[in-house]
């Protein structure tokens, strides 16, 4: 083996989605962010969560209205994507700022991003208090996709210029280089 | 906004990472699993999660162990990062046919994957229960990065050949495309 040595405590996972919360709150507005610290936690029901700051101005219109949205973004609108990461919604309406359109979800106060080709809908089922971070684990309620995406009800993946965050930088993909169970056929 | 439909509710999020969780447990051994469904929820104290179904060998291992490792792996042992997600631990020592290599951890009792160049040591925190999966929470004790990866501290992710998951696919990564706050600056 390799020597092996201690490393930087914040770079906790190398590889990681990124993608855009939406959230609405009867009283503040609503507002989006940009979360890496995303992941799926079960298929069926099937989930999406978030961890999120408690002094993040999502945070408490997540946890009061009980609902967010996760938007995959594309490349083409990687500018916003960091934007949503950098402001915050408290300096005014992050929609308007980003450029982003919010879109009325169909199960959930919280909205869709109209310029990101998926969207899933959630309403919060746990909040799991981890320290510097809460964890809102939702189960997806509805889930949209740009029709042109999609074929016989699944979505064509590699059609798509995803984004992957990589300790604090964007990547673009590469190309495929395996396909699930490919070792075992 | 292009017409939006649903798809398939097993598409749940489009790019995720891709481990090799290790375990290890006094009467069954050791084994190892490979996990999409992986992320991070608090930066202090540093958390990684893991979800994995009751049914698997791996799970009562972790849950009566109650620690766990995460293995950052890379494209030059992308078969046996498959084979590991396909075969299960019930049917024989999954190090010796993926042909990976189990060394001791300095703090928790499950191994750490030798040909993995980043690996993390994890006590599990929480088990969340969500349905078909439950997600184990653990917290980051220990990590490790082969030497040559380091340089003042921190890793240097750029020269790693990472392996992303998207829907059942593993893509390399392509280029840099951006580094978080860039739309700000």
């Amino acid at each position: 083996m390799p020597e092996k040595v201690d490393f930087n405590k914040t770079q906790i996972l190398s590889l990681t989605p990124v993608v855009l919360v939406g959230c609405a709150h009867r009283d503040l507005g609503q507002n989006l962010l940009t979360i890496a610290w995303t992941g799926v936690g079960c298929s069926d029901p099937p989930t999406v969560h978030v961890a999120i700051r408690p002094s993040r101005f999502s945070h408490r219109m997540i946890k009061e209205s009980g609902c967010f949205t996760v938007n995959i973004p594309v490349q083409s609108i990687l500018r916003q994507v960091d934007l949503c990461g950098v402001i915050s919604g408290r300096d005014g309406d992050k929609f308007a700022r980003a450029g982003l359109t919010p879109v009325a979800s169909t199960v959930v106060e919280a909205p869709i991003v109209a310029e990101c080709p998926i969207n899933l809908e959630c309403k919060v089922l746990h909040i799991v208090p981890l320290g510097v971070h809460d964890m809102f684990i939702g189960e997806i309620v509805a889930r949209h996709a740009d029709i042109s995406l999609v074929h016989n009800g699944r979505i064509a993946f590699q059609r798509l210029p995803l984004i992957a965050y990589v300790n604090r930088e964007y990547w673009s993909l590469g190309e495929r280089i395996g396909t699930y169970g490919f070792s075992n056929e």
